[in-house]
């Protein structure tokens, strides 16, 4: 089976890398720059395949795995996908 | 409308970042780790807002976007979805 797993920030939590991009977006652009583009969030996507092949048993597996190592759950949460 | 851009190495390029979580997921787990995740490669998600109203019109800028400053297209490739 197939995972993908987002990681973004928290909503509360400050996303710097995000704020920088939007102020580097509002200074280029063909014109005046890319003033249009507001409350940009950057996160991680992870791809993976796994050998399980029972969906539910593979979502749990892939939750353990963000809980225990690929996100820090104080401030980021995760969105999980297993098709 | 809201626009998502998700980033990825090329398929030919080494994913280091990839095979590094691979290899911490295959020591960590429950028992002896996930052996069967494999194949993982780790990209970069952004989700911001647009002014736009015309989805065509949306795209295009947002290509324009990662063409200029979101993706090193030597290297990555990018897919967007607009809604």
């Amino acid at each position: 089976m197939k995972a993908t797993v987002h990681i973004f920030l928290k909503a509360g939590v400050l996303d710097v890398q995000g704020k920088a991009v939007e102020g580097a977006l509002n200074g280029l652009g063909p014109v005046q720059g890319w003033g249009g583009v507001s409350n940009v969030r950057v996160g991680k996507v992870l791809e993976f395949d796994l050998t399980a092949t029972d969906k539910a048993a593979a979502e749990a597996e892939v939750k353990a795995m963000c809980d225990k190592l690929l996100a820090n759950t104080v401030i980021e949460s995760y969105r999980i996908e297993v098709a």
